[in-house]
């Protein structure tokens, strides 16, 4: 398949410096629109909305890391082996995350954000406003294992 | 800003061949995973989640037709003009969309879902499964035009 460029429309800045796991509950990062490509045009009326949702790229992975095949979540052997596309671990093809975060602040090139769980340095790749229109249709349903992980993915650090 | 490269990991296979808005309810969708990279070990437990979000690409839009700046969501002049990053109009920078799925069957390399608003053809970045941890946090609040604009955006193909 063909391979497709893209470039990145900013970065995030936060406290959080080297990939960790469960710290990202109240988190503030700023994303910071690169200004040779953007003005605050680019996000006018964003404040309308209270939660964005952030495309990025854990690239923090070395390439060689990926897995195009199962494992067991974490390394937890007692959780059931999945494929990379049933679990949200960072080590995925093209290494792209997905987080809807509440928008606290837009200030000319600058986004202000709660609940990224993308590091320091982190590249964004989109930024979009969310709508209630795309949440899930109907009840979703998860295995125990995801329940399990997540429930101490949103711990602060700190206070974990 | 450092490029990045992509590999889609599969493709979309559905009835819509024309780049066209409002017709995304109920459709139903394959995609195919890339049987020269993966294999089904790739989606093993999938099938446990009731919802995917998928991560694609607008490859229809021309990179000259890309907006950087703002402008009126479906060029309505009586809704507000607002930023690219402030819609999620396809003719963003780096051309990503996401979007929740409902799962209907995975069978070897092929994954069924209903509502993906992505036309026949297009490249599928990645694949996760959505869990309710990664719901927006608290209440959301969108302006008027985007819950005007989403009114019709599932509308059915042929039943408008």
């Amino acid at each position: 398949m063909e391979a497709i460029t893209l470039v990145p429309v900013g970065v995030v800045r936060n406290s959080i410096t080297q990939p960790v796991d469960d710290v990202w509950g109240g988190l503030i990062s700023t994303i910071e629109l690169d200004s040779n490509r953007f003005t605050p045009r680019a996000i006018a009326g964003l404040d309308t909305f209270s939660h964005v949702e952030i495309i990025y790229h854990f690239h923090s992975v070395p390439e060689n890391d990926i897995c195009l095949d199962a494992r067991h979540p974490r390394g937890r052997s007692d959780w059931p082996e999945v494929g990379v596309f049933a679990q949200r671990v960072k080590n995925r093809p093209n290494r792209l995350g997905v987080t809807v975060c509440r928008l606290l602040k837009v200030s000319g090139l600058s986004i202000e954000v709660e609940g990224l769980d993308a590091i320091d340095g982190t590249p964004v790749l989109d930024i979009k406003p969310y709508m209630k229109e795309f949440a899930p249709s109907g009840v979703t349903q998860q295995p125990q294992w995801a329940t399990e992980l997540m429930s101490h993915y949103w711990n602060s650090a700190g206070r974990k």
